[in-house]
């Protein structure tokens, strides 16, 4: 889900890029009006988080999985240690963990698999080896919904942060990064590439196979503009940065994002019926996961809301249940109407 | 440049795809409405080629220039000896000769370097090292303006073709390659996603460095879908595709292609004027170049034609004078128009 006004604009000007005569997705990546829209998102951006002048905002081919390859491919050389320290908090981290084997000594500095990932591990920073490349965390949790409120204190070693599923949800202080990355398709744009932050201090120590370009040194060197990249990712992306600053920025979307999930944390903790996956301290704000008593009862549940509107509520297979996604699109309206349904079903059904 | 029709349909869906209230780049990738669109293009694209039933068509993050890595990852490996063969005939050639340099021992088998790339080189099938994991040609060089007429015999090493600027311009014999790709942004779609065929034997003998995503044989097992890919470009090229089939196919496109190419070779062949890069015979039908007399009327030939509407004809900096590209998108008024514009410039500047 996009903003409405985005998704708005981008289909009247479709034909017809800012008079050129022709589409946005037709004009050359090297031409003057595309060049503008890429350091225009780079600045927007920078403005939007108050990003620190050392840190570099690439846009690299590929989704946030790719860059599973690429942290490791870019970091993990920089200590001949070549070890890796990882979290693992749900899906996506374990996913992280296992695309990374093939680049160095990969250990799991903290896992929550024994407890259904139902929260964030506490890390005690003499557990981090400062030898280690890098220490990679998933801010947010998707599958489970679960995130981290507080970043670990991890000394000289650089922390990664996959925040895919929660860029630009809330104020984050980027200098806890060495780099940061997310797949647009949450809260950013379409799906198909990432955008990275990284600590300029850390690029131009890429393996020597890395692929040119997820080498983030020769992205930053060419300003994102190696080769063609998906000039309609970037061009939606800055559309929703707009929007974004439109909306208030950062910390004003932040307050509604927290007004959403109480909407819905409410529900589930005045009620027996509805369970939380995750201990209320490490909930997320973007996915809202429950569990109703028994599969019936889910299976009405999502017909019922299907026929409300309320769509996408099914959870992710390994968690079963009800997910709810409320990214930054999502206005208070949605998550009002979908407290309102579990309201009625639960007094209905309970 | 894509298809007109194609852009409205795109325009006009963009908010409600398929009567499902969302955009086509709202919908989950694992939705069934998504993977019938990817399950549609790569079956069109199989009918519009008569691509051999041994063939899998990848959809892969990136460009053609993510390919010149993906390539040695996926298949130097094949061959102890991790040696590959690639034929130099202009500027992404020489690009896919230096990214591949780290994956193993890449050797020139030829080069037109030493005639400004004007040229196909001819290749003796005693010169191809049987030893070699695989050959890599570029169909069509898009800066110089050549293409491969007919393809080296290899033996029993897997020839790769690089036709991003070319795919579907002309009827292609698949079986004689072991591995083809394209850059979507020429005759295919939006930029930033590569199309991949590849002889499905020559899946799962990637490096163990390979990124998940670009290793063809996780990317062919996942159906493209292993992670959310551009789903956006893989919909815009199902459109394509389907258009192509409306205009009567590969061969009936590649009739409209010889024509709009003879249309401007003529006016050069017939003038003292302008003089074309490439020798006759390895001409290619997709970009053609040529030169003015002098820089002075090159300038006024470029400021005259952008006046006339003819605008991207300025020849890429290695080269310089005029490049006029002529995709599949390009219809036979377009080529017209230019070579009624260069005889007029001709008569009153020559």
């Amino acid at each position: 889900m996009l903003p409405e006004p985005v998704m708005v604009r981008v289909k009247e000007e479709f034909l017809n890029y800012g008079g050129l005569g022709a589409s946005v997705i037709e004009i050359s990546h090297r031409a003057k009006d595309f060049v503008a829209i890429v350091d225009g998102t780079t600045s927007l951006f920078r403005e939007l988080t108050g990003l620190p002048a050392d840190y570099s905002v690439l846009f690299v081919a590929g989704g946030g999985r790719m860059q599973f390859s690429a942290v490791p491919l870019n970091l993990i050389g920089r200590s001949p240690s070549r070890k890796a320290l990882y979290v693992e908090t749900g899906v996506f981290a374990a996913n992280a963990i296992k695309d990374a084997a093939p680049y160095g000594d990969i250990k799991v500095l903290a896992s929550s698999r024994d407890t259904g990932f139902d929260r964030i591990p506490t890390i005690d920073p003499a557990a981090i080896d400062q030898d280690a490349s890098y220490v990679h965390i998933t801010t947010n949790n998707t599958v489970y919904g679960s995130r981290w409120n507080t970043f670990p204190e991890t000394g000289a070693v650089p922390l990664v942060g996959d925040q895919t599923s929660e860029i630009l949800s809330r104020v984050i202080d980027f200098s806890r990064f060495g780099v940061v990355y997310a797949g647009l398709q949450k809260n950013l744009g379409p799906s198909g590439s990432a955008l990275v932050v990284i600590r300029k201090d850390l690029l131009g120590q890429a393996l020597p196979v890395t692929p040119l370009l997820l080498n983030y040194a020769s992205v930053d060197k060419g300003n994102s503009l190696v080769n063609t990249p998906s000039t309609f990712n970037i061009y939606v992306t800055w559309l929703v940065l707009q929007w974004l600053k439109e909306q208030g920025g950062v910390a004003a979307i932040e307050a509604v994002n927290e007004k959403k999930a109480k909407t819905v944390y409410d529900v589930i903790d005045a009620s027996s019926f509805y369970k939380g996956v995750v201990q209320p301290e490490h909930r997320s704000r973007m996915n809202v996961t429950f569990h109703l008593p028994n599969e019936e009862l889910l299976g009405l549940f999502l017909k019922g809301a299907g026929k409300a509107g309320l769509s996408s509520l099914k959870g992710y297979r390994d968690v079963g249940g009800v997910r709810a996604s409320i990214y930054n699109a999502m206005p208070l309206e949605g998550a009002q109407a979908l407290a309102a349904y579990m309201k009625e079903f639960e007094r209905t059904n309970g």
